[in-house]
């Protein structure tokens, strides 16, 4: 029997390798002659360069950058176990996490650390990128990361721009002259699960503008200069950017990845399982067991146990997925080849108490959900 | 496929037969061509009267008696199917539940009201009794309870003694001429699962006075009193009372129980099954689906799951319980016949929010379960 165990993680409680061995400890009390593979998966959001370092047994490289507004902060990014490829979460660098509710601002925060991270794996021989967007603090449509691989933004005075979404409306000229030398030679997959274009109603300072914290004046300012930004972008790329799907994706950085950094987003989970080529592991497996630290009607929506189960069902394997929590709507789930969900929650608990007993209950849940199927052999 | 439901209540939140209903719209989603068989169970403890009315389409019988302090109150007991049986639990008459937690007193609480349900079936035709020990507040010897059948309780005057354990020392003769001319027919089955004799330091007053608001010297005085009262029911009986097994059981009730209604102690579980036939309902099922509020470690000494599953066993039926919550040390119900447990909780939640979600937790849970069932077939 050939068991694949391929859980996100638990957020705030366990890594998806860690859950990864709580399902197979529980199983293995069970099935102790099954072959096990552990794929600890991630949907291109939070705990994607955890997921796929350890999947792919490669290493956390650590280093401080500019936070997003300026401020040192300690970052990291991961190399594949291949030796060639970065995985990087742009949050890690130019995260809403990093800076205090109060200091959140829009205008200012930018996404230089997040080209320095790119900058760094380059300078490593690195030429192949996963960058996965979500969780950012910024606004100003990836010029700061821009900056940071040498590029130089200046007004029409020939004089540098500030940083920040805010001044975007005096650019003239994006000077690429010295640009990192072998980024024309790297490729960029970017985890990205929202269409929204650049600018407009539906654009990136109009639908997430307010939770970086600008005002409705801001965000119409900044829409305003992404639009700008955005042309230049065009331009000097001569591809349409402004209303490409995506471009819009954590505060415009979709933009500047297409424009100049020749990248194919790609919905987060499909490019996770596609790097960790999880229809290969799945195509002799008598059982999937995927998880997440929560199954809601959002799970359909691009999350991982959904992700899996998508590949699993092209070949036709049982998928069982264990949870956290699970909400009423969860069972959206059961019309995307999920074929059955288990809450691990032992008794009425805090949300804390819960975190911290995740390991045991992972075990003690997979323990009798393999009872169960054993009751048939 | 035959699949029998026979779970507990899941307390303060549903009946058995509640769960089992649940339980089975969970299942029916999944294999609705099955032949349920729903038995609602309980191990001779509080809902005991409500699952066998339920189970043998029975009906309840609401009276007004003496409550343990002589207080009128509510009160019930089952009429089983059969139109023969009557099913008591004591608790209900002469429950701690009944009285403030400031008006405990065990040298006054008396079991008068259980002796008048008794009374109240007698005069119905009834002669087969069920009867659930447990959750009383009384230390009384069952004396109450024989006063209620028309025994009469006299001191060396010739004059009747108050109520109350702590009198019984009082006590010079029983009189039985005006008993209830039917209790001599009658067979008395008593749900008792305590081992405790009459008195000494594994006595009635020792073990169980306390909770029931007993000082240390009151302690000494009713276990004095009650070997006083043992050794005339066992003049009157010409029975082995006081070192009898159980005859400690609420308060000293197992004692006039043996004594003078002729009762058979009997685990409260195995009552429970032998009465409702639980043997020859599993006999040919695929599958039995038990449960309870909780499980423990302590689910192995007499409660309702492992009970089921013992009968189960002996047809090589599987065994799944569902619970409301699972504690770390549940895992000993696994030498005792259960194959698998599954908590229902859905998300980190109150006690009260648990309790109010019952019915759709285990309906969801059962589901799930079916759904991995069914992947084996």
């Amino acid at each position: 029997m050939k068991i694949v165990i391929a859980p996100d993680s638990f957020k705030e409680s366990l890594t998806a390798l860690e859950v990864a061995h709580a399902i197979e400890a529980g199983f293995k009390q069970v099935f102790p002659d099954a072959k096990y593979v552990k794929i600890p998966m991630a949907d291109g959001g939070e705990g994607t360069v955890q997921a796929l370092v350890d999947a792919t047994k490669g290493n956390i490289v650590r280093t401080s950058v500019k936070g997003p507004l300026h401020a040192q902060v300690d970052s990291f990014y991961g190399i594949l176990g291949d030796g060639e490829t970065a995985v990087i979460e742009m949050a890690a660098a130019s995260g809403l996490h990093l800076i205090d509710e109060s200091e959140k601002d829009a205008k200012l925060t930018c996404s230089y650390g997040t080209g320095q991270l790119i900058n760094d794996a380059l300078d490593k021989g690195i030429r192949k990128f996963v960058i996965g967007l979500g969780g950012s603090a910024t606004n100003d449509g990836g010029a700061g990361m821009l900056t940071a691989l040498g590029a130089v933004l200046t007004d029409s005075n020939g004089k540098q721009i500030p940083a920040g979404g805010i001044h975007l409306h005096r650019l003239n000229h994006i000077d690429q002259t010295n640009i990192h030398p072998q980024l024309s030679r790297a490729t960029f997959l970017v985890a990205c699960d929202v269409s929204n274009p650049l600018c407009g109603d539906y654009g990136a300072s109009a639908v997430f503008g307010s939770q970086k914290g600008a005002s409705k004046t801001d965000i119409a300012e900044l829409d305003k200069n992404l639009l700008h930004f955005g042309q230049k972008l065009e331009a000097v790329s001569k591809k349409t950017i402004v209303n490409f799907s995506g471009s819009g994706a954590a505060g415009g950085m979709g933009a500047s990845l297409l424009a100049i950094c020749n990248a194919q987003l790609q919905s987060g989970i499909e490019l996770v399982t596609s790097t960790l080529d999880l229809a290969d592991k799945v195509k002799n497996a008598d059982l999937v067991i995927t998880g997440e630290g929560r199954i809601d009607g959002q799970s359909v929506f691009g999350k991982t146990p959904v992700g899996v189960a998508k590949v699993a069902k092209q070949h036709d394997c049982a998928v069982i997925a264990i949870s956290g929590s699970v909400t009423d709507d969860y069972d959206v789930v059961f019309q995307h080849g999920i074929d059955a969900v288990f809450p691990i929650i032992s008794e009425p608990c805090s949300l804390s108490e819960a975190l911290a007993k995740g390991a045991i209950n992972i075990k003690r849940t997979a323990f009798n959900i393999a009872n169960t199927l054993k009751l048939n052999n």
